[in-house]
């Protein structure tokens, strides 16, 4: 089964990265660049690929960051809400339309190279933040790469029903190096602690029952 | 009504960009520039806004351009095919997945700002050639438009059902000045003549009962 996984270098979709790779798929990464502000997740996805030998390219969609208005995530100008992802607030990081251009772009790729599968790492935590994440848009956007092209791909989206914490067990069952993972929409040296994206990564670990390795690092 | 459009600069969005004005839409119009062998059309979609006062603006997935292989729109290794687009061989010209990239990344726009809806001049001439013109494509698209932000986005591609030759005679009634329009895929100085694309024309003019103006220019 040959896959084109959308790897962000969080570790939702680190942990899809170990999934995949243990049920003995074909894997490509891809990464995409909206000059997002937290960036650097794509250093450690490329990261991650270099230690498991999956080939990684990255699309440059960072011309597109100036119109990606009103989202602290490609707006510079919007700061980063701090909080937890249930406050109203938290809607300031949802960029528009990003999981579409991202899947839209990496389903180029996957078509071209006639991939059986395109995958991404969406969980039901995002849901009530994020509309891209909800099941109803991944059936939509799976009915499209069904008719996209002669050639048909399948949308995968194994983890939309779970939780992050779910996630974060999955990645613990497949020994996921998530020291090697990037969450915080900060973006800076060390994760903030403070933004939602680090609130819901602290509270995953809290369910696996095991403390972040990224915060021992760091 | 604000309605931001995709504008290739061939016969089919410039008739949609006179349709939209003539029902007094708030028109911004979106080209996208993924390095197509036919970029020339972009200049001609840049010339109809310019006389008409609408917002263009150019989204550049050129990066993308290096990954869209096989196709001789994007990867200048392939050949234009010459021929009638009922020809097995005018599947070349298919760029793997470019309507639903097209369609995300103008779509992010719209929803950044806040448009009603996005269109697209989709007709179904393509159809049997491209499988991301078809009714069902869009039905798909338009339903994780319809999700994929809390702003839900219309995507609107009123000539689906109409052939090229119904578009044409549609245009003449705008009177929209075909001959700054652009279609042969080759995009040298003049029209090919050969290439599907001039062969589609051709035969739309025809059912119009005019000549093409573009022809009578070069």
């Amino acid at each position: 089964m040959k896959t084109v996984l959308i790897l962000s270098g969080g570790m939702d979709s680190a942990t899809l990265l170990y999934d995949l790779l243990a049920q003995g798929d074909d894997v490509d990464a891809i990464g995409v660049n909206y000059k997002q502000r937290h960036g650097k997740e794509l250093d450690c996805a490329a990261e991650l690929c270099r230690i498991n030998g999956v080939r990684w390219d990255v699309l440059d969609l960072s011309s597109l960051s100036g119109f990606l208005t009103g989202s602290s995530q490609s707006d510079l100008s919007v700061p980063v809400p701090f909080g937890r992802y249930d406050e109203p607030t938290m809607k300031l990081t949802v960029v528009p339309n990003r999981n579409m251009f991202m899947l839209a772009a990496a389903g180029a790729v996957a078509i071209a190279r006639k991939a059986d599968r395109l995958a991404y790492g969406a969980h039901s935590g995002d849901h009530t933040i994020y509309p891209d994440c909800r099941p109803e848009f991944v059936e939509a956007m799976g009915q499209a790469f069904r008719l996209c092209d002669w050639h048909s791909l399948q949308l995968c989206a194994p983890y939309i029903n779970m939780t992050k914490g779910d996630v974060c067990r999955r990645g613990v069952e497949l020994a996921v190096p998530f020291e090697l993972t990037w969450t915080c929409y900060v973006g800076g040296v060390s994760p903030c602690g403070k933004c939602g994206a680090c609130n819901e990564r602290e509270e995953a670990f809290e369910v696996a029952g095991i403390g972040d390795p990224l915060c021992r690092l760091v």
